[in-house]
């Protein structure tokens, strides 16, 4: 089971991060789980989420980049779920060899990248928090899935990436 | 005036950010503002906290590295408070010109990095959200102060640290 980690702030006003989502949804052994819907209070339940993750074989953490990373209820997540003894530590071996996605849209970014308004770094620089906190946690980093300039894709090119997205996917849960 | 900006899940946890604070605390023209105790329910009064930062000439971001970075309440504070038309875009200019000195403690962090566990990674590696936050906005971003190993630090070498945490913002402070 693919379990997506779906961290929108303003779910209602994305076009890009919606489209790469209806695409998915329907996949059979794909479960979509909206954090924003599900705490809006920024009230997480731990235990809920411990047993969601380690049902599924596949995580994704889906999100608008914004200020140059994750966005809070996703940092939070990070911060309340992975426990020491659950997922680090002692005994924490619950996502040992677990696969994760890292699935994130762009606005600005890929522009101050390309015109050279921060040097030196490529996206990569901007997923070490990410990556190096799943590989803290024993999880296998696939290569990440990044739409640049999101909000200014034609309807056709976000056509393409999510039907990208959706092979991507498809290819994850192939036995 | 230096505004400190402080950002500690677990504040009655911590002694090495304790130590930092409690040797600047008393300086005049130095505000301590803790976001976990004035907001412990996440809901951030964005008003309020513009009206500390414009009057503020430095702004210090005071955390504890949490899986690679800033905890998440400071996260949602630049979501919220770090508003179109008030610090970037059209007539954004509200942080133009003011400092911004990162402080954070960091506990295996720095093992990692020495023992080559994060290959060719240095700190500065995992300050770019906060670093290009900052400039986005105009700032201006000053050499960070860190302290490593912060959970291991004998009670002498954490003095020194506090006493050197506060020449810094004396320095600042001076006209």
């Amino acid at each position: 089971m693919i379990l997506i980690l779906y961290a929108h702030p303003q779910a209602a006003r994305s076009t890009a991060n919606r489209a790469l989502l209806d695409a998915v949804q329907g996949l059979p052994g794909v479960t979509l789980h909206p954090l924003y819907d599900v705490y809006p209070d920024f009230s997480i339940d731990v235990a809920a989420e411990q047993a969601r993750v380690a049902a599924a074989h596949t995580i994704v953490w889906q999100h608008p980049t914004y200020w140059y990373g994750a966005p809070a209820l996703l940092t939070l997540w990070l911060e309340k779920v992975l426990t020491r003894g659950w997922a680090y530590g002692a005994g924490g071996h619950a996502l040992h060899g677990k696969r994760v996605l890292w699935v994130t849209t762009t606005g600005n970014l890929a522009d101050q990248l390309e015109r050279g308004e921060l040097p030196g770094l490529t996206l990569d620089d901007f997923s070490p928090p990410l990556k190096f906190t799943a590989r803290y946690c024993g999880m296998d980093w696939l290569a990440p899935f990044v739409v640049h300039r999101a909000h200014r894709l034609s309807t056709d090119e976000l056509a393409q990436r999510a039907a990208d997205y959706r092979d991507r996917l498809q290819a994850l849960l192939a036995p």
